[in-house]
């Protein structure tokens, strides 16, 4: 219970502060922060809250959405990642969690925007390293690839990430994302060293209707926690583990039963082998 | 447009003797049956139909659903496997096509149902190949490996097919299925000679709320038709192109209507490249 970490997303209603209050009533001791709750608050109000309630931030969410040509949707993206790495540096957050982005608008050229995404992280690495921010892909459930992120799978991310050293880019396994692949604990164990987060939450049938909000409780779904949680523990991840469900049944209830819900389903799932518990 | 087949699903509403009318009337030349509407015919009566109008049958739809564990329902399965592959005989259909089925209902054990899949195949494989017929693997989008196909990828069903001769074991090739693998091409590219059958349909967004029905018409959605096209040509594919589309929508206007709308966008996105034309 002591990695279990709260993102942000999984209460969407709350404010960073009730976040931080709520985290620090049910005894969670480290938290996934959102930008734009963050720039409600303020970043330096919002990290000095973070600090002084003794959490830890497991990872921020999120930069990328960085698959536009050249022209200024592309200057303003990079731009825009650049003050999210400040940002992530601001509250000594474990990563920097990055999305890539799906098809920019009107395009079919799945290649290219992959290609735009190799080089958008050539050159935000060198300014996240002197910042001293992990940079962490995120591979995408493929549901996602035409609007969200065109990283499909988590050999891929890693394609991309050992161009780099492994503390300044790393992955985000994600079980939403990656439950399905069939190389997955492969991609796993390839990613000793450069796992900069784990995020879990359940795959739930049907399907909901927006599937922006389709993510599950753990244990409402058919993911295995317990095999993928071994995997990335075998991979020597020793770092938080994130519950973020986006899900609007979820975001209607209060937001200290949610939190309640979650440490006993994390308890009932996610810890049980020691997966991802030392 | 001499290669363009239309898969039944696309006319949902018809019954087979009116398909194969809709097809003559179109001058389409090769048609993808649905067993449900098969059986509603006879089949004797519907391969009476489909010859006497002079079409080719470029797949029967569908064969699979064998992850059930060992029991009675994975000897049904079985024998209605078996059924299905002397269907696709009497039709002297391209191929049958393999959608594997999902994890068995209150399972979480994917890499259990994807061997049960591999099992299942060395069982049918004989009895197809004594009935001169050709099983066609269909990897499903990420989307479905819960609930429709644990087999995931071209990659994945490629691995398996290659166990068996590849007049006996094929795969499909289905646009709205492998169009997001970074690997795709590459896996097409090793698919050749064993290419049983291409699908195309596009990729929509916003998903509509009902997964199963989320297909959309080519040029509606985000996937390079002439891309994926060509690499199943460079493969050496020559077979039928069929348009298989589950949509609510389309559905609901009258065949004939879809039939003209289907022709006009296959003659604009799918044939252009000579992709799938020899």
């Amino acid at each position: 219970m002591h990695r279990l970490s709260l993102n942000q997303k999984t209460v969407d209603r709350w404010s960073l502060a009730e976040a931080v209050d709520g985290c620090v009533r049910a005894g969670i001791t480290a938290i996934g922060i959102w930008r734009e709750p963050l720039h409600d608050t303020g970043v330096t109000r919002g990290a000095k809250l973070i600090r002084d309630a003794g959490l830890r931030v497991s990872s921020l969410c999120r930069g990328g959405f960085f698959t536009a040509p050249d022209g200024p949707a592309r200057v303003q993206a990079l731009d825009d990642n650049r003050r999210a790495i400040d940002e992530a540096a601001a509250l000594d957050a474990a990563c920097l969690v990055l999305v890539v982005g799906g098809l920019p608008h009107g395009s079919r050229d799945l290649p290219g925007a992959r290609l735009r995404v190799a080089e958008a992280l050539n050159e935000l690495a060198p300014y996240a390293q002197k910042s001293g921010v992990r940079l962490a892909l995120e591979p995408m459930n493929p549901v996602y690839c035409a609007d969200r992120g065109v990283l499909s799978t988590l050999g891929q991310a890693l394609d991309l990430a050992e161009q780099f050293d492994p503390c300044v880019v790393g992955v985000v396994v994600d079980t939403f994302h990656v439950w399905w692949d069939p190389d997955v604990e492969v991609q796993i164990a390839r990613a000793a060293g450069r796992i900069a987060g784990y995020q879990v939450c359940d795959w739930i049938t049907p399907l909901p209707p927006d599937t922006l909000l389709a993510r599950g409780v753990m244990g409402d779904g058919h993911i295995d926690f317990p095999r993928l949680g071994a995997a990335v523990d075998a991979a020597g991840y020793r770092g938080d583990t994130e519950v973020e469900i986006f899900n609007a049944d979820l975001w209607a209830r209060p937001g200290d039963e949610t939190v309640e819900l979650i440490k006993s389903r994390y308890a009932q799932h996610v810890a049980v082998t020691g997966g991802a518990t030392p």
